[in-house]
């Protein structure tokens, strides 16, 4: 690719911002520079970043600054958003992106209204009728994408049907070297299993199976989501956000518990010296910065909404996320694959 | 009471049963014999389980054995059961119990059976739609009690209302010294999320929230449910399902790594020999046997169902678990929740 990746970014979004956003940008770069084939477009205070770009003696080659002097608020809902978020950097990120001048957007701020701006100014994607927030969770043998995480509590056949579709191109972009297994989120692995919503949903995705698209690995059950059997799990927004949080939660659970038990006495404290780098990997494993960053699918372009709340290393991974979705061209994937599904319903 | 708590068991059902089961009832006298307030019942085949009780040297005081040649195989679907079920060890179990002479089953046999026999022979109470399955989940204070775990993939609001009463008397009858506080699982804490059904179950609960049968703590999201901000966890069997399998997935994935990296080199197995007691508290504080068990609620008497694959100190923890359930006077204890709740509808 001649063409550089071209990533608008909302520096203003989030806690502590512009702050983390513009070190994340700078880790960033000193980790990529000498691929040179990427842009940051940068929204927000021009003078405020400015200022922060040369204290944190940030080459600027790689940065275009476009003024906003707004900011959307955390507690602003998305329908009061509508009359107030225009040309806020928010909005002028996901502009310049429909304008054809950057390639995906990334945001830190409100979701809620993330999420209807992109809507409103990308639009769906005309064969997608609900989007769909996906994310990545570890598994045993590498990475799954995980969808939808909360933008829809219901879902049609057709809608787990999309996410399928686009959940697969989305892990294909991100991996190109490995091939989307699907799965169904279900309450047992038999056919007899859950709603009919989920049965006629795995019938279509029975038929969809095959080498170019993704290969379906039917249902499968809350404890196999990190076992590696499959990589793209399928679920309704309401179930999806609650496995999710229920992980982070059970993770959180386990994690306090080890680190009370290894400094509850001077035994276990010495422990600690012969484990440090063992246990440091471990940790490094399951930090949740690795994963931060949801994707929204089925709209006209990609959107990253990165954690509000996570610091400078998880911006910068949700900046690196960005940069692989482009790079593994994930909107030509989803067409290839929107397309196979449909022409095989017109087909039938 | 000097009346004895009378527990049926089906010694037959489960992975390496009756050997279990036996190895189980052995661990339960030896830790309780002295408050000689219990008499088990066991059923499955007399000479089977007379020799085995021999063998392990049990005190057959506490013990009478109910003939009974055969057992519900794991293979059998609850529909072909209601035919073939008559006179197993389980069904006799239900029976014995429908007819006053224990007070509480238990049966690590086929669940599909197993709740469609219970609620054939002891029938739903008058007053209670749906049947759940109620489960053990611990939190950062102590234990919650979660339901439905997937008795039910759909539920009204009525239904969840209903469970909100039943699990709280479950949380009265197993942990008289604590107060039970309900929350509804959702996508989010805020009173406009979730789905119709759980905002009009919400604001039911809002008004029984009351000192004489549980407090009402609102939504809770999937990352609090081991916070201990609450302690009756109400949601759907479907959500209900797949948060605690994801929950089990998360902690084995875990602790599979933690193994991996305190195993990886010379230090950190080194560092094994200081931490060995500590980790094996924390391993313990883990240790799924000790929340074996779930109980079945809504039907004119209480019966558990043991995890199949479970050993027999998992075994144990569920007879000790119905041990606790009848001396809490469970029954009662719904009955008074059911009461208020329903006058209180009444009066509206």
């Amino acid at each position: 690719m001649s063409k550089k990746i071209s990533i608008a970014i909302d520096a203003m979004g989030g806690d502590n911002s512009p702050d983390k956003t513009i070190e994340g940008i700078k880790i960033f770069i000193n980790k990529n520079k000498s691929y040179n084939d990427f842009i940051f477009n940068i929204f927000g205070k021009e003078d405020v970043i400015k200022e922060k770009l040369k204290k944190k003696n940030i080459e600027t080659s790689f940065i275009n600054i476009i003024n906003s002097n707004t900011v959307i608020s955390d507690d602003e809902t998305p329908l009061s958003a509508i009359k107030n978020s225009k040309n806020t950097s928010m909005w002028n990120c996901i502009q310049h992106q429909i304008d054809g001048k950057s390639d995906i957007s990334l945001s830190a701020g409100n979701t809620g209204v993330l999420l209807v701006i992109s809507r409103m100014i990308l639009k769906m994607m005309s064969d997608v009728s609900k989007p769909a927030l996906a994310g990545l969770w570890p598994n045993q043998n590498g990475m799954n994408v995980v969808l939808d995480l909360g933008a829809n509590i219901e879902c049609s056949d057709q809608n787990l049907v999309d996410f399928a579709e686009l959940g697969s191109a989305l892990f294909k972009s991100l991996f190109p070297n490995e091939k989307p297994k699907v799965s169904l989120l279900n309450i047992g692995s038999e056919e007899i299993k859950g709603t009919e919503i989920l049965k006629v949903a795995s019938k279509r995705l029975k038929e969809l199976s095959g080498e170019d698209n993704f290969i379906y690995n039917g249902y499968i059950e809350g404890n196999n989501i990190m076992s590696g059997v499959s990589n793209v799990i399928i679920t309704d927004g309401f179930t999806g956000n609650i496995a999710l949080k229920t992980a982070e939660g059970t993770a959180k659970f386990i994690t306090n518990n080890l680190k009370k038990s290894l400094t509850e006495n001077l035994l276990s404290k010495i422990s600690l010296i012969f484990s440090y780098f063992s246990l440091k990997k471990f940790k490094q494993k399951l930090d949740p910065r690795k994963y931060n960053g949801a994707i929204f699918l089925g709209l006209n372009g990609p959107v990253v909404k990165s954690h509000g709340g996570t610091d400078s290393i998880g911006f910068y991974h949700s900046i690196d996320l960005c940069y692989k979705i482009v790079k593994g061209q994930l909107m030509t994937q989803i067409k290839k694959n929107l397309q196979h599904s449909r022409s095989d319903k017109n087909s039938l």
